[in-house]
């Protein structure tokens, strides 16, 4: 059995709670929140209970692992404090949206030697993995070209935007994770074109709603990313290699399968509603491989470096949004 | 080059005649019509020329083959004609809507030995044929259950259906060539129940437009055949052929391969819209085998006594509707 | 909240559990089962306790409502148990084998007045209850056709098949029970044809594997049931709907979305390997339609009288595979 | 009717005289091409006459129409001979190589004021086509990001390479018209990237077979092109346009409608094995537009400027290649 704490009763936090108070191996512990009532609601609700500072939710008496679902500029700090403390850590991304200073804590976190897992789900979504299990195989011979969509129903609000760290950042990070991860291949160069077109004020923030990413990768396989922030549609994500001897794809999900026909048209459940709806089965599956790693002794199976990597494209990403040329992505990180 | 006459110039003599101009091994020669004019009008848009008399579209100076799509109770009459001469014929079902007469102009036509096959075009079709190749090298293991589908948009005219025979020996009598072609089995014994949905003047003259048809074929596997004259969605024919180590099918086909998503739907494009649309490729395909036929020698793809094998079947069936019971199929035919 | 009492701890009675414990309405009390370990243990990883007799598991001081998933020939007393005890009360199919018996049991339960429901599982699937809204609200007209298919991927053991009634009574119930519901009209008379194919032992035992059933319902409209035991592919379960103006259809339903293309095939996920990955939404669902009803006071949504129904059904079809006519369904219990 | 003449008797110029042949409203009289004894068979073939020299091709007397599918190095000059003479002209893209020897062609053929259609057959390709239709009846809102998707099974031979001006000009060049064209939106910028993947003899001769483009529209829009020279599972195209409400798509074309099912695999009919089998039916479509266009007076639905609009994108994606930046689009041919 893993104790766990989880730093951050949220959304996020409470979807997390639910993960593991579920899970059989996982002894859910404590609850920590900056908000000490939501802290103790969510403890409660899943049989564990709110610590009584923070430090008590890194104390190695009584925990094993932290999973830290605080706010985005808290990540760093307590990554370093899990490490301190000799304690397992499975982190919401990003380590810092400082590029440096995630390297840094990194580097800190890998000095003291602690199993470390960025919490990238969606490699965990069972139709993306069988298609990297594919890829794996062979099933497609030498990638040439991957194709990643990901578009969300709605803006976000404006407020969550301007701290979000642009797109790049924020969306298209997940992707640019998938895309080295399916392939294993690192890029070497990215462009991106993008426009704010579903809301004007997206543009005075100086951000981006629909953007078109291509990274090349080493060899010369080529990586094509779209990032929508606002569909009519439901949510809407899908990736697609195609190799030397084929192509393999996990493909857009429906939600329900009824269709109906009536005069010249076929009339189908559409797609999700949201993202949540769509990926909420990774972040069990997601916790799960991290404390089975704990239980095995094995490697976990996205380390810090890994975060690091998609946030150095992104940063990339970023770049060429104002540059208007492919920039070289940063490989000494 | 197979010089051919074409006996009949309505609106299936006209499909027929376009595929004759257009077969490059096929001399279109002569066309005839009760209605001479629509003869002419036909062999003159094909570059063929209507014949003078019935005769002349059966003198074996003047051709190789006949093709009859003449109406129905002048089949086996035409059928009898061509063998005397030496013809090889090509036929649209049926034989003849007696079956003993029927049976008897098989058999004066197979003492002549010339080439004669009924036009069962459906199994031309590519889908289907693909199907049969299927679960004849085995992809299904012992076919166990077979269900098809023939589904019409709209309900033929009454005074078309007051003669046509009924729903068995008109509309279902495809689907149960279909069944023993596909599984190489007889049937042993037919239940049909119907009803008479699209349109009560329908029961008045004492067919049905809506059926469910169960055939037990010889070693025990089970068909499904469902037959509507009246969809408000268009043409819809699928066949399903369950065995012993997994599934194969025929779909349904789709008119078109766009589909829109808006809120929570997708619309796409639905079926054919009649039946023509969906099965036209066969009637060349057909023709296409049967002088492929004459050419090289072989025997013709489908024979006489396959008309005849349907044709029992659809009377057991029509019987069954009457008895409420399951009826032996006529296997001396 | 509703105190619930939980009888019957084997597999099902597992499956049961883990709904009752993760409904947020539903006190998880007792387990009850003739194995006592069997009980200790189910209860205790879920939080409730094992009862000392089954007379505790009956004691409305205790539980407010029973669920029954004990062995099929202890139903019928067991919810005359709960009835007599006042208490709501959920129960597996069948009330009980024999026709005649499970009707006096539900004549009993409906005098003592309590909440009682049969759980048809399969009604609360997300995609057959979108199908019958559809219907209901008039998405195809006036119902003229159904088609079922139920398909499982291996035949179950030869003891179990002994004791389950045979083909109709145990598989095609849920079914009948299905194309009730979804049209709203009664079955009139049913027709089966049914092989033993996939184990020639199951001819021995007087049952079939593979089957084709046919109803007539009340005013002229029919359905198609088709029923296997053994597959090669998986799970194959799909309901669709012909109406006087279209069609619709609850999907087969494919275990992931991951497909492959190469040389002249695209190969794709395909089915579910088995039953219960299928239907499993469909427990947690049924079990939160039950608890909604005694929250609400509204009647529950599958009364006793649709498990005689379906029943009732099942009996005339096994009589029909003897007699090999269509046989009347007795409209009166 | 129309009188043709058709210059070019090689591959592509056997497939128009299929459709001249075919089309009831053209007297299909002429072919001419440089090797005398080829234009003869295809003339032959088709119930034409060999030219007996190129001015006889171009002879008003004889000829309404001429349809130039000759060698690419002799479009330009056929054009003006066309435009000379008087006569109405469909012309294979491209106009020429050489951009600004393009624009002048076309300036010279607008003085003459025939009547002159680039043949952008995929423009009538039945899904694009309806996909188009919905775009404009505003079925998705605002355009706001375009997907092509442009995947031939096999590289050319190189010899064909070398002189076929590079990816773009040659293979994407249709996928930048069909832009323009679903969106009747002006590209301002084009960015791409590309890898010699499948060859590395590509690279020698400097061009690329793999490549991801990336369009800017005027307002903001994105286009993302992919296009493949050599795939492992057939001819693969489609379109994808999304919109401020919504989302529709001209899917994938598979070769067929078969799947069987085994295992836990459902295995399918792929796409077509080439991009003559998935495009064959617009060559007659497209035709079939501009000899209506002729007997109506209309305009030719693809105008010349479109072949130059769309060579201008290719040119500014071929220095893009060049430069790894965003080039902007020639707004003034």
């Amino acid at each position: 059995m893993q104790r766990f704490a989880l730093i951050g009763a949220g959304f996020i936090g409470s979807v997390h709670a639910q993960s593991l108070a579920a899970h059989p191996a996982v002894d859910f512990r404590l609850v920590y929140d900056v908000d000490s009532a939501r802290a103790e609601a969510l403890a409660t609700a899943h049989g564990a209970r709110a610590a009584r500072s923070l430090a008590e939710a890194f104390d190695p008496e009584l925990v094993d692992a932290v999973f830290i679902a605080s706010s985005t500029d808290t990540h760093a700090e307590n990554l370093r404090r899990a490490a301190d403390a000799g304690l397992a850590v499975l982190v919401e991304k990003p380590i810092d949206l400082d590029l440096a200073h995630a390297a840094e804590t990194v580097a800190h976190v890998e000095r003291a030697g602690v199993p470390a897992m960025v919490d990238f789900n969606r490699r965990f979504d069972r139709d993306h993995a069988e298609l990297k299990r594919l890829v794996d195989e062979g099933a497609v011979g030498e990638v040439a070209l991957v194709q990643l969509t990901s578009r969300g129903p709605a803006l976000p609000p404006l407020d969550y935007l301007r701290v979000s760290g642009g797109q790049m950042r924020d969306q298209t990070v997940h992707f640019f994770d998938l895309a080295r991860w399916i392939t294993g291949l690192e890029p070497v160069e990215v462009h991106v074109a993008g426009s704010a077109l579903a809301d004007p004020r997206v543009a005075e923030i100086g951000d981006v709603d629909t953007s078109a990413a291509t990274l090349k990768l080493a060899g010369g396989a080529l990586v094509q990313i779209d990032s929508v922030r606002h569909t009519g549609y439901g949510y809407d994500e899908r990736i697609e290699v195609l190799g030397s001897t084929g192509m393999a794809e996990s493909g857009r999900m429906r939600a329900g399968g009824v269709t109906r026909f009536r005069g010249t048209e076929a009339v189908s459940d559409g797609l999700h509603a949201g993202w949540f709806e769509r990926v909420q089965p990774t972040y069990a599956a997601a916790l799960g491989a991290f404390v089975s790693a704990l239980e095995t002794g094995a490697p976990v199976p996205v380390g810090l470096r890994d975060g690091l990597r998609a946030q150095a494209i992104a940063e990339a990403a970023t770049r060429s949004l104002a540059s208007g040329r492919s920039e070289p992505v940063d490989a000494l990180v």
